[in-house]
């Protein structure tokens, strides 16, 4: 079974279109999910296909559903700096920022990238959970003089190993200058976009983040059109590479039960300043499980759409929680969340699939 | 075209499945939608046959979207007294609470129902959206002595006019004298839950409080069991029904850029306390909008999936967000957000809808 259900999705304005709908309906979105409420595709012409286009040409996703919490106003660097575990005084102007975002016991709310627009003024780019509403409690606890709202802001992604090759040709050779999670301000049809090397991807690329939705489509054919000879097609965030990778996904891979430090984070906890759950966090700094790669022995496995069991001598050590067949690498690649006692490499364990029990071995590092 | 996409949900974790899963699937279910990062279903048999089939039997539905924000401490009266723009002083123990939920601007954040568990412990039984982030960030900011978190508790509602006596069957016939937006906590194979007199449909009936993933499945087959002869059948929130009911949907009908005053419930915004928003509120009791029953002329329409303009003589004075084709009342019924110029009963306005301009008319009161 390929699908959740084999049910499909009930159209209703809550959850929503994106500014690029047109677009992924036309190219053939078979399966989606839904992500903030927002319509995200998961294949097109199927899995393997896409995995295989995505490494070796270049994609256009639409992840307009990584949406901002745009912070804004004269509490809004005071704001940030109460919210982020990570030190903001050594971010560049131009830099995005991976950021943990906790509670006050250092439990994970989301998985964001920062993006500081000026001093005063910054988007938070969400994984899945409504953590805008954690900001504005924070704000409204506060009364902080600050603006916390959703802008107009639906990143297009452009990934795979002939990205720059594309993104020159529609926003010129500035493009290829942007460094790793640094963004420039490019223009299309003289409209100016945050546009940063980033993504959802091991293969390199660009994500946009394309303000005012009907600049959306515009953009979209504009990158198919430059694309052609470059066999550029629609994608999207493919499991089985992200998880060749080790690209966490929140919800998936690690939710409020989890801390920065048991999803290999604790670099990013470095904030000298006083901001929520580093009290929380202190106490919290020696995992007793941790985020590992695992490969599991055998054939290709009915699809996991919750959690496989890890097992030692029967005894559930840890669990499973995102995997899929890698073509490349010929097995199944997986993410899990591992006790210490079995975390080291080569550990040998056992996982309940689907499909039934099958042998499993804690990997070194991911696959790529 | 009756889906959003044709495009069918994608395995994960994320998109959680319920304890009442095994059972919807065997029922059939054909369509569904994500609610809180977790599958509700939509649709069974056909729209139109689980419409008929919900006014003149009873229906079990999955509603386990319908997340619950546990409030546990000894700070967790003084943390609801800021939240609630609702007099909880006047709340009886048992009752279900109406509670706008809402920022300092007195912008809506969700559309719970407040249950009383004890006087330091409290349900908010959400509509679709993380106020659970909100709640946790007015916590950590001031530092209250209180517990905040998701418990494993999944409501399923029993509905329709014969509601009380498959209730009677399974709970006994104390659960004939729960009153209207009251509970009673009932047994069922020695495990007691919350079991209200309320739902998502203007038919009658229950929802029932199951904690414990693992009494989901067997409440869901003793129900089934005991109502054979009563036609029950695998139900759900159905939108023309809903509709013809003013039943408003937190995402479809309003937003964060509406008041509780603009959707018809100032009257719930009565607390004495300095709650959060109650400043913002008050500068908002005259709302320049509101929500209205809208009737629009000719035959049954597309699936409204995003807005719909209301227009009189060619300018916008409202938006249609959800509608559908009411067999019973052989019209297409819908609920709409009209500006004070135009929103009263009567009024002729024109709409459009997916398939062109259609003529509309201001409602005098919804349908039921």
């Amino acid at each position: 079974m390929a699908k959740s259900s084999g049910a499909s999705i009930f159209p209703s304005r809550r959850v929503r279109r994106t500014p690029f709908y047109e677009g992924v309906t036309a190219a053939g979105m078979s399966v989606c999910t839904v992500y903030n409420r927002m319509i995200l595709p998961s294949v097109f012409e199927g899995e393997v296909y896409d995995y295989h286009h995505l490494k070796k040409h270049v994609q256009v996703w639409d992840v307009s559903c990584e949406r901002q919490v745009a912070v804004q106003g004269p509490d809004a660097r005071r704001l940030m700096d109460m919210l982020s575990p990570r030190d903001l005084d050594r971010m560049a102007d131009d830099q995005c920022y991976y950021m943990p975002a906790i509670d006050r016991d250092g439990g994970l709310l989301n998985d964001p990238v920062l993006v500081k627009l000026a001093e005063d003024h910054f988007w938070i780019s969400l994984a899945d959970s409504d953590y805008l509403q954690y900001v504005l409690g924070i704000r409204d606890a506060l009364g902080l003089d600050v603006r916390v709202w959703e802008p107009d802001v639906s990143p297009l992604a452009v990934q795979g190993p002939k990205s720059d090759d594309l993104m020159a040709r529609v926003f010129g050779d500035a493009a290829r200058d942007i460094r790793f999670f640094r963004y420039k301000k490019l223009a299309f049809e003289g409209q100016e976009f945050v546009v940063a090397r980033s993504g959802y991807s091991k293969q390199g690329g660009f994500e946009i983040y394309v303000e005012g939705t009907e600049n959306g489509m515009p953009l979209w054919d504009a990158l198919f059109a430059a694309g052609e000879d470059l066999e550029v097609r629609a994608g999207c965030p493919s499991t089985r590479e992200r998880v060749e990778g080790g690209l966490l996904s929140y919800g998936n891979d690690m939710d409020r039960s989890n801390t920065p430090y048991e999803i290999g984070l604790g670099k990013f906890v470095n904030s000298p300043r006083d901001y929520i759950g580093k009290a929380g966090l202190a106490s919290r700094s020696e995992p007793e499980r941790q985020i590992r790669a695992v490969e599991i022995a055998g054939d290709e496995l009915t699809p996991i759409a919750g959690i496989w069991p890890l097992l030692a001598d029967g005894r559930k050590v840890g669990q499973v929680t995102s995997a899929g067949w890698s073509p490349d690498f010929n097995t199944t690649v997986s993410i899990a969340m591992v006790d210490r006692s079995h975390w080291d490499a080569g550990t040998r364990l056992e996982v309940e699939t689907t499909d039934g029990m099958r042998p499993a071995t804690v990997h070194e590092k991911f696959w790529i």
